[in-house]
């Protein structure tokens, strides 16, 4: 199943999709479902009548489409997770799993426009696979890790490279603003396996990285059973699961986004982003 | 003014504190103020009707005393940040900020456990000066970032310095639920300049750090402009600004702490908080 947060005039609503069109699911289900996030914790309960739903009454081209959990509660993202691009950045793979956060304020929708800071020309692109956790967690188990996913994204690790190296610390430079965009939807683990997909980005057309999600170093199951060893895991919560080699800074000389750049992130089995570089409006003066 | 969040039997309400008593505000104002941050998007406009409060009617011993703001969206830390921290761990004194942040989930009350976790012994403490965002900004200059604040709280960093060190990134050893007390109110800059300020730790009694805030290397109005340079600052979102040294892995040998350990942190001319070292329950078996 593909679930978007979408909206036509008003306000962002939850729908089915089948890629081709909308069926609204708020106000339409058994238990009052308004947001990606109480959808999740209705999930069980209403699974069964979102399933009979056969009618996909809206055209997808009529509606904007938002990142799918409006506002998650955590943005958590792992460096050096694919063999390629750590060797691509000089780097061993390393023993422990590197993980940072995004700062919540960064999210952004599958095709609203990126920014280009006032502060950096330093603009870079990581296509990732994203993981929606789906149910509230603490001290899972590798072996029943999966079971707290609620589904996948394409996401864009959007990157500050002089900001994210200015000190050790990558969260600086990874949590500007619009810099966090994945969807398009969610699809649910019956419908897409993460253990083997192929995961591509683009600028302008032209192909950037083009790996699989079997290069992964730390697996999805492994992502989610060492976070929860340390915090509890919420409905909501997005994993940017790390990205493969052909980042722009790793490029001679590096290949940094400009305004009017187009970003286009696509997982096989999930669907694609795609995203806008634009310059970021000047502040009002005081 | 010190504002709390707090409860008596029922939900959390929030309050007006002279220290000693408490005045409750929800319900009581002329627009609807559920939470501290609803207290804050209001502050213009019922500030006058909360100075006129002359009556502190419940006792504080008779009430729970929570994290003031209940579920920040973010918490953003620094590290490296007093003079004397950065020489007890070898380090030079940073060129830029070292921001990282701690998972919003790992907030915590002002007097509630501390959990020792599971997964490891190194626990540490750092005492801290926390900030509270009280106004929606970007971009904001220095000569205007002490306006966005809304107050001034004390906080303990709490840290597991192996997951900490593990990785360059510090995000992890910093997140563990229970570990972002702070409290035991937010105190109003019309009350205290968080200039010059004296900073103390104890561990079961005994001065642990003891510091003044103006060893500050990034001061409260650089560490507000600088952020807001990256990312939307909003009301709820606490800056935890640095920890200076005596923290327990500069003793030689490192003093972690154990379950039992009552941890103080106190800031002049703004209260302290304790919070006592719990082992981690054991999770239940699948």
């Amino acid at each position: 199943m593909k679930l978007v947060t979408f909206s036509t005039s008003g306000e962002p609503m939850v729908g089915l999709s089948d890629g081709k069109g909308v069926a609204p699911l708020t106000g339409r289900l058994s238990e009052p479902v308004t947001d990606m996030i109480s959808l999740m914790n209705a999930w069980d309960r209403v699974q069964p009548e979102i399933r009979a739903i056969g009618n996909f009454e809206i055209p997808l081209q009529d509606v904007t489409l938002h990142a799918p959990v409006t506002r998650p509660g955590k943005i958590l993202a792992i460096g050096l997770n694919y063999a390629d691009h750590a060797a691509e950045g000089g780097k061993a793979p390393p023993e422990y799993p590197m993980w940072f956060s995004k700062a919540a304020t960064s999210v952004n929708g599958p095709y609203e426009p990126i920014d280009r800071p006032i502060v950096s020309e330093h603009l870079d692109y990581e296509a990732e696979l994203v993981i929606v956790i789906g149910k509230r967690c603490r001290h899972v188990p590798k072996d029943r890790a999966l079971d707290m996913i609620f589904g996948f994204c394409a996401g864009n690790d959007v990157s500050v490279r002089d900001w994210q190296l200015r000190t050790t610390q990558h969260f600086i430079g990874k949590s500007f603003d619009t810099h966090a965009p994945y969807g398009p939807w969610i699809v649910t683990p019956d419908e897409v396996s993460p253990a083997n997909l192929a995961i591509r980005s683009y600028v302008n057309g032209e192909l950037r990285q083009n790996s699989r999600t079997d290069q992964l170093i730390f697996d999805c199951a492994h992502q989610i059973s060492y976070l929860s060893q340390v915090m509890t895991l919420e409905p909501g919560d997005i994993l940017f699961s790390g990205t493969p080699s052909g980042v722009g800074a790793a490029k001679r000389p590096p290949l940094w986004l400009k305004a009017g750049d187009v970003v286009r992130v696509e997982i096989e089995g999930i669907g694609a982003i795609e995203n806008r570089v634009v310059d970021e409006k000047a502040p009002l003066p005081a």
